[in-house]
């Protein structure tokens, strides 16, 4: 079996997690590890090639970006252009039509595949959430997150003055509203109602419930546990109540790993362009011999 | 807009639903119902061209084969030769791969399209459990049925000597196992224990825990709703207890007749061959703008 090369680009949480899925992957080969500090080799990448630009590893088919998410478009359009597939798991949900229409002529451009948004929301949410408009066309769809740590709003609440360290967990209380439960260490010298009030007040979180809590350790409070509840009611045909419910509960990057190493798979199949995984045949994400997986899957 | 001009074969259960689907479906037309018996034409047909053969109906692009699946073969491969679209809803699992291979051969030496099992199992679960082993390609899935009735189970009980009238209904009990609650009128002149142990030595229930019941009036009992409980555990890379569960509590030929219409959609889209619904991206299954669909739904 000839195995796709991929090459990790970034290595911070979601690059780990990669590594790991790629290593278990029957059909995949590591190319290195490209990183900002090439010369930052924990032990676990000793066996592998880490450089500063993909441009040093051997020849690669496809680079999985495990980049922050507002780096995507730079380093997909440069790794493009050396006509290499791209993988992404980019995640402003309003920014993503833009960048599909540019990548998307950046690859034809180069002949080349981009995979973009292929993580579990928008990723996997999305194909279930597209599949239940196809099931029932008319009616409300409403995708309910958590518990789980929101790595925006962490960020958001990291930057208020005088937070020291932060955690922002997201809880669905249904119908796609969610309350904000927010841990904070405060710094010397702040009054912690003050502070309070400001992430409040931040545009991340005014809209929502928001619960601001003071604690002597964030990090003990650290769990990439996450989950999702999509209810879609609807109507199929003229017929009313079409009731549908998607669950999870996962570890957050190793599912947004697992999944952009399944689009990678993909990536080989597709014409040039790019691609959100609701317009990729499932069946494309899976390892295995298709009239196999027609029969045990279908 | 071009509208696709579909025809409906066979007017049972489905075929009623398919053509209330259709009716709703803005960017379809009918162009005619098949049916053994053109003559029997009920209210809700008046206004349309009822005929005993697809070839009397005026130029049509897919056909939505509504006849008993064992017919499904014999209609698809006919049809196809005529230059149109097929979407079945095939339904006899363990069949699918050999027929799967038989229609792609035919759909392309007429250089057309069948989409081929197209309900809800298989069908749209077939696209959620595809997802999931993407998501976590190691693990158990369980697809848990019910409650609902089995049309099959019904057939064989109806098939069983001294019994009038059945209705078998399938009741999950978990991971993949159910319970068989059978309903029956029976003939006069029949022993009803005699009856219920034939009942549950047939092949159909052999295996099954299955309870045979007399009553007064099957009909009084009959409800086509169903439901489906699938559910994953799994590993993401190297990361166990990844858990994933999908449920629905729908109206069976509702959401059958839903899934085949959309697949009647997604036929326009594809190159000639024969597909299931995990071989189709889940957007061609959707109407509407396709960069309206990724930012409403990715």
């Amino acid at each position: 079996m000839k195995k796709t090369k991929a090459a990790i680009v970034g290595y911070g949480n979601i690059g780990r997690y990669v590594l790991e899925t790629l290593q278990t992957a029957p059909d995949f080969e590591i190319t290195g590890i490209v990183r900002r500090d090439a010369s930052n080799i924990p032990a676990e990448l000793q066996p592998y090639k880490v450089v500063g630009n993909i441009s040093e590893l051997p020849q690669t088919d496809v680079a999985i970006l495990c980049t922050p998410t507002r780096k995507v478009e730079e380093y997909a359009s440069e790794i493009l252009a050396k006509g290499i597939h791209t993988v992404d798991s980019f995640d402003i949900h309003t920014q993503i039509p833009e960048l599909h229409q540019r990548l998307h002529a950046i690859a034809q451009q180069h002949n080349r595949v981009a995979v973009m948004s292929a993580g579990w929301d928008p990723g996997s949410d999305s194909v279930v959430r597209a599949l239940l408009e196809a099931c029932a066309p008319k009616g409300i769809t409403y995708t309910n997150f958590g518990p789980g740590m929101s790595m925006g709003h962490t960020v958001a609440v990291k930057a208020v003055e005088g937070v020291k360290a932060a955690l922002s967990m997201t809880i669905p209380t249904g119908t796609g509203i969610h309350r904000r439960m927010v841990y904070i260490e405060l710094k010397d010298g702040y009054d912690f109602k003050e502070v309070a009030q400001n992430i409040k007040n931040d545009p991340y979180f005014v809209n929502d419930e928001t619960h601001v809590m003071q604690v002597e350790s964030v990090d003990n409070l650290l769990d990439m546990g996450h989950g999702v509840n999509l209810t879609r009611k609807g109507v199929s045909g003229k017929t009313q109540n079409q009731l549908f419910e998607f669950n999870m509960k996962i570890n957050n990057p190793a599912l947004t790993a697992q999944i952009m190493v399944s689009a990678a798979r993909a990536a080989m199949l597709q014409k040039p362009g790019c691609y959100t995984l609701i317009e990729i045949p499932v069946i494309d994400l899976l390892y295995g011999d298709r009239q196999e997986l027609i029969k045990h899957l279908v």
